[in-house]
């Protein structure tokens, strides 16, 4: 789980608007964007847990996995979701405390991407 | 679990639009929007997990099925969530490798409804 | 498990805006807003299933509870979700029938904030 903050409030600085919303969602389906707290620990209860609902053992459990055995990182990727919308205000993301953005990737080392796109004025 | 991507794509062609966000949501609040991958194992996965996490049965179990019996779809469609919002990108949706749009439906035969709003220009 | 819709149109109306999106979003990281029914024995079911899928005890089997003790709350909320995004059409919530706009707070007693922004025209 990584903090993807940083890189969107460049692309909303990049992007010149100062209200509207702004989408920022994976492209990939075993992936989530999310927003919750920056702590580590907190990041390894949402993994444990994850892992308790969508085991990935047995693979042979699901049948999406012939061929694949991901199935587990499909549905955890359900729980948490494929995106958030977040509102801008006076050109920066309006947040409340300790809000901030990840990226979740639940199938492993797979190569991570992420769309921001942005409508206001 | 129907694919609804192609009617999305549809509503998107007929409004014109060629840069905003797309909403897709269900207007029934025991069924999903999602989004995922078009994999009839995979569904048949998301269908028996969703059932292990909130059984159907004992209906007697949940406070809201007095003269009802469907509190576990209300709470499936909470796990899947409601709505999507899609990025439009020179007029079309703006998807990553696998993505498409999903219908589902917990609680048997209802008529399927969907929203679908599209800002921009 | 707060009914806020009547608050949203509130926000809705006093913006104008007749055509649009509504994005309305939870500013803690331990809350949710969600659509669902209005209807009590279902938000005690919701409140029951989420503490069965993620307990709040015992306090110490979660790595977060390190001077908190809210892991679980943090939990719950990316299950039920952060933001719910709503079309506006004539100026009012485009909904279906029996969707209400609802605020849970998963960590007690907490001030609860929201955040409201509508794009459009």
């Amino acid at each position: 789980m990584i903090d993807i903050t940083q890189k969107v409030e460049e692309a909303l600085k990049d992007s010149g608007i100062k209200e509207g919303l702004l989408l920022c969602n994976a492209m990939h389906i075993t992936a989530s964007v999310f927003i919750n707290d920056n702590e580590s620990g907190l990041h390894a209860d949402f993994l444990d847990w994850l892992e308790k609902m969508a085991p990935h053992e047995p693979v042979s459990s699901y049948r999406h996995n012939v061929g694949e055995d991901n199935a587990d990182a499909h549905i955890k990727r359900q729980i948490f979701g494929r995106e958030v919308v977040i509102a801008v205000t006076e050109g920066k993301l309006h947040f409340g405390p300790w809000e901030r953005v990840f990226y979740g990737e639940f199938d492993g080392m797979r190569k991570k991407r992420v769309l921001i796109k942005i409508i206001g004025e």
